[in-house]
Order: structure tokens, then sequence, then C-alpha cells
């Protein structure tokens, strides 16, 4: 193992999930895509997306205080990296990108059709961190494929769902499906009791 | 696509990546997975980590102010789901699952000896959402397996790093390395050229 006191760009933890974070004020709508997201809180259901002040969706989302964030199957990788390689201040994406949008049931601002799932959002907080900003939205809606989850609790069947993940430069790959395992607490006690 | 209003749990977004928590106070030693996580900052690199009060890991980190995030391969997946399933309160876990630490370099945390990448962190900011508490380190120290990355950004060679990553319902998988595709600004432009 090397050791390096804090470097300016790291990619160290990747890959990660992508999503788009889909805005809208008044007639203009924009997309991007963003790799730095997190659930914070189930009650309430609070998700947390990062975005720097100079990215347009930040204005918007400021002015409108509204977000959806969409999670896209590996077939549409294109859409996903496309997004989040140009400005929408000049261009309108959902048009020259061919993206299907459809609209919020909740809230003012639409959802890409394509996505497995897709959170509607109303912004809970906002906060500063060093050069981004920490969008906190409520999720108040979900968009989801049916026939991709199972049980009460929606866990995603890994045959159906491929997520989209980052790796850095620019590259971008999927799960392999074939690799999941159950690993829990009743694995864990018989550890424990034959270690005991 | 079916629609409804914010359920209880769910996991429409997963599957994840798991980043072990480790913590220290005094003699006390104790780590934890945890899902929800992202980079929020470049400048200053700031991590954050949602970590429920109800956790022991939850008292360390606010009384040392400390902490390490350690991201191991899918080779040591038992590792990362048994520190998640049982509580350190009773029981040392590096102990017990026999996981190998290494002293941190700039703070008194140590880190896991099987990482691919090990953050550690000074807490920067420490914010209720809801059921968690998101925890704010600063990065003041990187461990990572030299040969596991390339270039100025340290981006991860898809081949010798393979995430564990999470499901829900006690579920994991892996990344696989053949899907890995690079997809940007001059892929963009080119579609941009031809669509004008």
């Amino acid at each position: 193992m090397k050791f390096i006191k804090a470097p300016k760009k790291f990619y160290f933890h990747y890959p990660f999930p992508v999503t788009v974070v889909v805005s809208k004020f008044e007639d203009k709508v924009n997309m991007m895509s963003a790799v730095w997201h997190t659930q914070l809180s189930f009650d309430p259901p609070l998700y947390g997306v990062l975005i720097s002040r100079k990215r347009f969706s930040h204005s918007l989302i400021e002015k409108s205080k509204q977000f959806t964030l969409n999670f896209l199957d590996y077939e549409f990788l294109e859409t996903v990296a496309f997004v989040g390689s140009v400005s929408g201040r000049e261009l309108d994406k959902a048009e020259v990108f061919d993206i299907p949008l459809k609209d919020g049931r909740i809230i003012d601002v639409p959802i890409l059709s394509e996505s497995y799932a897709a959170y509607e959002c109303e912004l809970y907080d906002e906060r500063e961190y060093g050069d981004h900003t920490l969008f906190v939205g409520k999720i108040v809606g979900v968009h989801y494929s049916e026939d991709a989850y199972y049980g009460e609790k929606f866990i995603p069947d890994v045959y159906k769902i491929r997520p989209v993940l980052y790796i850095g430069d620019e590259k971008f790959l999927t799960t392999d499906p074939s690799t999941e395992k159950k690993y829990g607490k009743k694995e864990a006690e018989e550890y424990l009791r034959n270690w005991g």
C-alpha cells in the first residue's frame, strides 16, 4: 500500500453509480449526470446530490426548489454519458439527444421515461461543502419498473437492473449479476458459534 | 412504470458500493459497513457518510472526531458483510473476524490492511438528516494499492478493483470488467456534429 496526503483529483473509491438529475424552471428543462449522491434518511425519505455551483442545473434547482433523480440501465449509457458531457445553457439536451421525458406526478419537473427508477424530490435543505452544493431532496414520489423489483422493500433483481457505474476518465461499466451472493446475519451468527 | 408515494423502506437506486467505517476512541476500535456515503468536494477533499444514531460507531466518532473509510475487493466480501451484521458493543470485531488492521498515518484510527483504498478523515461537519447523521470527513491521507490505479488522477483499473456492491436483503454483487466503455466529450461532440 502506498500513502499520499490528500491529492487534488482522485477516484480511489470509484466505480460509483450515476444518477441523472433533471431540473426545470419556467419552460427550461435541463439534465446532468452526477456521481456524488447518497440516500440520507428513510424517515423522512431524504436523498442528497452534490452539484457544482458552475453547473446550469444548480441555478435551475435554486430557483424551482425541485428536481428528479433518474437511474438508467447500462443499455442507456449513451444518454447518461452525453448529458454529463455538455452544458444545457446553450442547447436543449432532451431534444438534441432525443431523450423521452414524462411529467412528474407530484412536482413540476419531468423524469426520464427510460429510467428503471426515478425519485421526485422537493428541496429540503441546501448546504455548501467546498466546491459543491449538497442539495437534499425529500422524496415525494417514486416511479419504477415493476418487474425489476421484488418484495415489500423493493429489492432490485440484479438480472433486470444493470446500473451505469462511473470509473473516472469518461469510462463506465456495469455489474455482473452472476456474482450475486447472500451474506448476512445468519452467516455471521454461524461464524460466531464456530468461533466461540 | 408504476408510481408510489414515498414508501417506508426502499432499494430502488441500489446496488450501491459499500465502505467500511472504522472508528476508535481510547482503546476501543470498531468497524461497520455503510452503503450511504458520497464524496462532497474536491477542494477541500470532503467525504460524507451516514450513520444511524443507534450504532456504536456513531458514539465513537462523536467522541474522537475521526474515522477511516475503507474500500475492499469483492474477495473480502465476508469481512464487509460480517462487520455490517453484528454490533461492536459486545465484541471486538477485528479479533473475532480476524481482520488485519494497520495504524493510520495522520490520525489515531486504524485502516483495514486488506483495503485497495482507505481514507483517513478528520471530522469537518456533522448534520442530522431524519434518522441518520451525516458525518463529513476531511480526507487528510489516502492509502491505496499502487498497481490498481493509473494516471495523475488515480483512475481505477477495473480488472484489479472489483468493489463490493450492496443490493439490499443481505445480498451483494460486483462489477463486470468486460463491460468497460469510454463515452465522453469526444463522442458527444461527434454526435452533435452529425445532429446539426
